[in-house]
């Protein structure tokens, strides 16, 4: 099985992710992957890994698509860009079967939709990355986080839908619980699109809906599918982000000014800080599927080392191997709710 | 002066409130409270905690506003409630300076609208907290945290004056920077309100707008102000808070299950750890002012103890002493923007 890497965009690119990609072919024996880039810098990267293998294949792409350019002009002009050829690759080779790229995100959108295109009856593909929740093995997705910044309440409606059913693909959890990202939890709570959402939802045959919820709530892992818009999604997201990097920095202040014994304590912890970084760390679940394409397409955190990138590749293997794709497919098919946009 | 709280509503009301308010006049010389609630349970309680002095007042008021009520019908009809009776005597009394409290946040905005009013060319009133940062000294003010779910790009707008206004009034801090929460932090980034929002703010002459940032710079301490509609604003302090119980409780976690060396080691850094929640700590940096009302009126966090409340009054009294309602009155007066609803 073939999975297509854009070595550019992101902050560590593009040697964090070929060492991602060398990784993955070094731990993954199934595994073969296409690097798009430039030729010779991947071939001098690899060549200072000490990588000799055959299983890494490189398609030359020369330019490069920034977060600064317009995301649907980038893509259809720099067609020799990294990220417009892994797009082609992914569309148009049966054999591969997903497609990472740390680039912008909105071109790695746009890119998916113009280019791989929507599944049929997808009103709106989602970006949906699973988030840790303070249960060690209980992770929640969270649907949309970024896609779609103006949404009508059917987008969201089927995101719940597309939510539940890749949830239930990739952990086996029957009838996912399914809450709406609201400002309180009762049934009036909530602004003009998530009191229209929420009678939807409450009238959706198809998922288990719970009802609204508050961003507090968002890692207790009381919820299976947490659904908002690309907007409110994301910023619920990086709220969390952030104050993780937040609380982390003042614990390391607060460490840094006290005495001896403290310092002696935090060594003595170190084990249990590293395990809490782990569990907590977003970029270790992977990146984020671009749900209700016709592929898999993985969008990785703008910061992806070459851990991430590898975390990627087992993510798309692991979708892969959920069957997703079919039972997505299968499921907006026999949806109770409209197929039209 | 006198402060009014409301004893009724929140998780640990009326014990914690009215302790709260002892504590508060045994510390603060100059404050005297009028607390409002059931007159004989709020008599047990003092006399419980063996408070003689004559400095709290009680006003019988036996109802109670519950969360599950719509907000202005309980205003409306419980004239006898604890919050309705608060809000009269804060309008009403010169010598109030100002009020708290901790029940339904629906119907306290309802309240501060209805009985306390608005101050003349406030568009929409706003929950505006502060929020600790990365910085041992440094608060960011975030404006709306959930007064204002629904909001055009012209109540943003004067989110963003009212914010300048009283950060420069609280912190004297010259021209706070403000920041717009977006999805992304170029110019074209956020959802269709936000675009509208970025084009009136970056002409807004009383305001040093910095441009677009996201979520995950909430706490960073680079802005002075953060603006959002209260939907938006309200996920991304709530995500904050609930990402910070979740890592606390994770470290718990860790701690406990791992070996004697690691727990000793906790243990050498509990001063640490303590110092690192009141760093955090949301409720010891006070409870959400309701900015542009003709008085001041302070909703303190649902889960509040004795403590918050007593920071709730320290809170008043430093917002009086800011001359913060005269600032607000002149700066909305010689604001360069439409004062029209």
């Amino acid at each position: 099985m073939k999975i297509v890497i854009d070595v550019l965009g992101g902050d560590y690119s593009p040697d964090e992710i070929v060492k991602g990609a060398v990784t993955a072919v070094n731990l993954i024996p199934e595994v073969n992957i296409i690097l798009t880039g430039d030729k010779e810098k991947v071939e001098n990267i690899l060549n200072e890994i000490g990588y000799k293998g055959d299983r890494i294949e490189i398609v030359h792409a020369p330019e490069e698509i920034s977060c600064d350019e317009s995301p649907t002009m980038a893509i259809r002009r720099k067609t020799e860009s990294s990220l417009v050829k892994a797009l082609t690759i992914l569309k148009e080779q049966d054999d591969v079967i997903g497609m990472i790229s740390a680039g912008s995100t909105g071109a790695v959108l746009a890119g998916g939709l113009f280019i791989v295109g929507r599944m049929e009856g997808v009103k709106r593909p989602a970006l949906a990355p699973f988030l840790p929740t303070v249960y060690k093995d209980k992770r929640t997705l969270l649907i949309d986080c970024g896609a779609n910044v103006d949404c009508k309440p059917e987008y969201l409606q089927q995101f719940a839908i597309m939510g539940s059913i890749y949830v239930e693909a990739m952990t086996g959890v029957k009838n996912p619980k399914v809450g709406l990202i609201s400002n309180g939890v009762e049934d009036h709570k909530g602004n003009e699109q998530i009191h229209q959402t929420f009678e939807l939802l409450k009238n959706t045959k198809d998922i288990n809906f719970v009802g609204n919820m508050e961003a507090r709530e968002m890692l207790s892992g009381e919820f299976d599918v947490l659904v908002a818009d690309g907007f409110t999604g994301n910023v619920a997201m990086k709220s969390a982000e952030g104050t993780i990097n937040t609380f982390t920095n003042v614990l390391k202040q607060e460490i840094n000014s006290a005495g001896l014994g403290a310092k002696l304590g935090a060594l003595a912890l170190k084990k249990v800080f590293k395990s809490l970084k782990h569990r907590i760390n977003y970029t270790e679940v992977g990146g984020s599927p671009f749900l209700g394409l016709n592929k898999i397409l993985i969008k990785s955190h703008g910061s992806s080392k070459a851990k991430t990138i590898y975390t990627c590749v087992l993510q798309v293997l692991d979708i892969y191997k959920s069957n997703y794709i079919d039972k997505m497919r299968k499921g907006i098919e026999s949806s109770s709710i409209s197929r039209e946009d």
